[in-house]
């Protein structure tokens, strides 16, 4: 069933297509890690940082939703269904239970950096192939950046130097 | 670790957690599989069902947020991480690729039958072991039967008595 | 023509359809009443009552809503058609033209103890039948028992004790 | 009882009064007749048309409460009490129970036609009598009509010419 | 010094603006009678009385406004200043100092009456001369008839008939 | 194809239908003749009259989206298209490049005039054959002629008497 | 004097004034112990505590609100003057003096416990007596627990397990 | 436990602490009168009152949190505990039970003539003392001031001269 | 008839009741001017300074209404009639007719500044009478030379130094 | 007459102001052609495409304005006349009168098809004349390659595959 | 060039008018302090403290505004440039690069504290100078010392007594 | 102290941060002249100018905090102090005292289009180094490039040609 014609050509259809898609999964695993950690985290930190924790989820929601309706507007069938993301997604993220706040902290960062690692190398990959789709992977990125610095900000430990 | 200390006693916090774990993954299921069929739908209802779609995943969404933070009020940690959505939830969602309005508006009935079914057997459940809990699973099956109703009647075909 | 499936079991369908009709007919009759009033009454508390008229007829209406698509969603179809409204209510109401103010505030101490008598018995014939039409029909009680109490309060006269 | 001394002569109080009256009691037909449509209507093109009949419903009781108020503010007490209604409005409405979505369009048309046509002819018989009351008849003509309008463009058959 | 080039027809101009200046300085009375009422009002009914005398000071500045820049529109400097104002207003106003809840609602029942009196003349005068500006004094007539009825029906004592 | 039935007579309809096009050809090219002056004015009163134009942009925007729903409503389908605006209307407009800032008030007060003697002709054609059209096209034209209004008094040269 | 006439029948009635009266108690005098937090406050968790304790108060007040309102609206005058506060409120509170911020944490967390368990019992006594009032408990007692548990989260020790 | 260094010398903090915390009680006490004559006015004027007396308690609200910020701010802890509301503040209060809206309206003229006397004194002692604090009592005076006349202006009685 | 009963001892009372009565005259006044210029401004700064004017009167409004109740808390019914406003006020305000920008600019700041030279007067006289009533003085001078300052700004002639 | 100085150089300045000439056509052309549309649809899925087209038609304008700014700032006067849109736009329309909803939607495919190539086009050419332009031609190929999958979508037939 | 009248005489304006230009830099400082801070924060309250400074910023440059349009409405030009405010403000300031959170507290007060103690002798200087410019900077000093205690409660360490 | 690691590898990270550093620079100079300008500027465009001047300030700010938390986020503590700014900016600024609006026209003319210049070149320095830096520069440029035509196009002389 082919429903939107799409106006690039193969192959840069195909590899803007497998960005997208890639992005969709992280964004939504993204969500799905903020949520857990927003419900689980306790420690003397828990409220700074499980409201901190929804802006990344409310940015993760919102940019999902952008990377799978350009995919959508190319052509390309978005695939985000649970069963998916759980078994595409590679972020890192929180074992069951409570967390405790600066392992949140830490996570974040990790998780933040791994998408943010390999939206830089879609963002190569598609400014030959479909430069607005690039545009789209260059915004999410300074906003994932931007969350990135403020949990390493205060991932700093008093004593550190 | 403990964290949260109940004031329920077990079994009934037994009975009550678990309730509030199962409904959690329905509607984390339910918020991914609307998304995905807002996305996906094709016909010529397109832009009526896509709409739709969306109040079906932010009502699941803030659903999901409410059952959550109760368990961790309860003294239970909840788990909402993408593989435990995967493994766990049982609503029937769409198939890969675009799929047609008529069978989004079918789906969505089915799912939330399915949804439904299983909220109005953790409300008996709850009766007695947590009414605080319990009234919150009446709102939520309040909601999702208006939703369902809502897809039902558009879901009546021209010629059908 | 079936167009939605009840998940409710007969009788408690025909105990909880029965329920809703009667409460949405009460709502209806309770909303032209109340701006019948709010057209006609004259006196030194013209404005004051004529103000609070208007929240009732918003409240009412509102909870018209809710009730009638309540019903939908168990499958039976309201009627709220204006020959159905007339012939069913069996709220008091005001005569024709203007109405004194001291009437009025008498007249909706009245018609809201009406209804919520007859709202206090399906509350209890709803209670096993289905919990989450009674919760809807304890939600509208609480309020028309509140505005009660304002127009009782304000009908209490200065000389009385 | 005199209230409210009107500064209109006899006969044209009485012209007035009774295209008042009349125009209540059609809108608030038209917003019972639109609220029944609104929650028993059926087929695929439910939320569509289910939205639209609340704007209707909204315009009519916006209206009612204009007319009803200049009623008054003429010295003419207005009824719109439940049995004044049912006895007086001559607007085709519903059948008991679920309508089909094309039927809801077409008996829209042929309500709100019936509405306009009796304005048009209070327009004519108020341009001497009263041209405020006048006024506000041809504002409610221009809305109906654009409703009517929208309802018509909708009932346009796939291979009608 | 002519600055605004009218397209009415002398005498149609003379006409229209004449209707004009007459309205904007008894709204401009209107106004400051209503203020000077709002301070000094005393009784049992202050608030009531105090709140909606402000609707109506703010109903007069609007109009005023809009009469003042019509009349500019036509080419006809409008003339609001304190002098004239005093000189030219001939709504009946209250007296300096405390007034009775009674006796101010008495006084707006007469001062709106005056005003519309005078308004419903000017209609009839401008009928032919502008239409336009006939439209926008129907308009601030419907407005004025519908404060004074308020005016009035809180004007009615308990024991009128 | 026959859409919507008009319910006014011939030759009322083509009175009203012809009075609605022309008039929203006349505010299709007001529109764009006003956003024309406000990307190419030039001149120390640039940021003034800039935003004044976009005021003007707006109303004639809005009022063309009622114009033609009302020829709709009437079952005349209206005729906006880019060709048919440059064919048929008839404002004076900018010409090619910067345009000066008092030049851009001279032509504004050119065009507004001719677009309001024009409009006021249509008020007298439609008096009888449509009061409702007719309504509309008087609160146009009182827009209009304000508008005007503000760009003559602009447009007074400081040594002019 | 008696003024509201209650439809609750006597012991209901008594019950129900009672749970009430303590929780209208229970609640102002949440609301005046989170304001003294709130101000005397000190230590590295300032703002977040400070901010924090504004959203307990905000919910006491508006509980208190519709509390002492259920209860006036059964006939039963509530009674929170700050000398039966003072007398009859239960809940631990601050001393005198700036107080650190774990000490803070710890005293909301005992106070919101105490407030809870006394309102169980009030769910459990209501039950039969007013289900609407119970209803009521219930939506506070769920708003009370997830506050206890923020405040639990939070008071973790870093080194806890 | 020393936290916040004031930079007000000897005597003048004290003088200026004591003011604060004075004002404090009386604003405290102040909104726990207000609401509980908000929850038991009965009589003709209920609606009037009952929304009139929830300004003044939202403006005594709003200054406690002011006066008490100004205190710490100044290095003075705050105390509006309970116990200390109850025992130190000196404003008339309602009687148990409903009390009639006549003698609600002389209540307040009273309470608020004693907080108004009182805060007179304190912005005479805190000229010298303290012009911050001074500006901040003068600002909480003109508001209670006002309240105080429309509760005055409501108390005049219709035969009273 | 004495309604208010002031607190300020004669004849703080009798200094402070004038300054307010006259303060209200002078608002009124430059409200009644500002409104005149507005209207009958012309030349190439008419927009711009036909907004300005506009915010004069709003504020003018505003404070107006501050010093009237002022007044009437203090015990002194406030004077605001038109033929008291013309009577009293003594700020130069427009001929009839068009005025020029320049003109109108000029205007303004005389009015403004002796408007301001006035409630300097009025300031120091209020200073031991009613600190209260001075610090509400003191704020509308400032708004009032903030106007000034703008005004006398915009009339700097291009070639002055 | 020379006004804004670019700093683009020649020929890049060339390259660029051509691109934003060409794209204001086109966003003009498509703003008029959707309204055409959105005021002459009929058929069964009118409501839900009239709604979608005035999305269109705000993007359309916004970008429209963007566009001719960015043109201006260079220092190239944009021109957006009716005649220079009706000789210049090469979007395909619809024809004159009513237009059924499948071939609306099929129009709309087209036309936002057509001006997608020649965006993508321009995307090219101005990426070393004007990296600032480029990203803002970017920009409205995202939103309208969004608004054509939204079309084609819909444009999907039942039995299609 | 003379521009703004003063209306203050020699010496009141030199000294007003110093105040004001040394409280104008300041706030300015203040304003780039914070946010310099805002931005280089580090340590585990990163996200508390750089919310707060953003409201310490913000508050600031109001405030700045607020100053320099004083001095300018009493006829002494402000002089807010980047060279005035280096070389005169006198604030303690960040070092170069990422500063610890309890740096930046520590830091906040001390430059808060230095502010406050200029403020206060302004105050002092100003009083018989200018009471309006008094009024303004009590205004100022009651919000940084506000401030300055929310930064001082947060500086309080744990083990501090 | 290391706090942000950086994904950017030397020495692309070296140019992006000084590109972003020079950048924040230039943007916290431009919104300090331009509040300087809007306070000291005279003449008869005094109050367009000063509005318009307020715009290019709070496009500065808000472009100012992006840039410093992009720097950031990349691992590049920015300088924001004020010693830096006036050491560092190169933007031609106003003298002090009084200014002319054609005088302040001019400087900003300049001083954008020196801000712009600079922008530029760091466009093409950072398209390999950081893309995403690059593309929020481009967009910094774009709404500059726009404020430098309005007020180039408001710059344009009456006589010029």
């Amino acid at each position: 069933m082919t429903v939107v014609k799409s106006n690039l050509p193969e192959p840069a259809l195909r590899i803007t297509g497998a960005a997208l898609q890639e992005t969709l999964i992280d964004l939504l695993g993204l969500s799905l890690i903020g949520k857990q950690a927003h419900w689980n985290i306790v420690g003397p930190r828990f409220r700074s940082i499980h409201l901190q924790l929804d802006e990344v989820v409310a940015a993760a929601r919102s940019y999902a939703d952008d990377v799978a309706e350009r995919a959508a507007a190319l052509g390309v069938p978005p695939d985000g269904r649970p069963e998916t993301v759980a078994a595409a997604h590679s972020l890192p993220g929180p074992k069951e239970g409570w967390v405790k706040d600066v392992d949140v902290v830490q996570l974040m960062v990790e998780a933040l950096d791994t998408a943010i690692r390999r939206l830089r190398e879609r963002i190569e990959q598609t400014e030959k192939a479909d430069p607005v789709t690039q545009d789209m992977l260059i915004g999410i990125t300074a906003e994932l950046e931007k969350q990135r610095w403020m949990f390493e900000a205060e991932n700093h430990q008093p004593d550190e130097r």
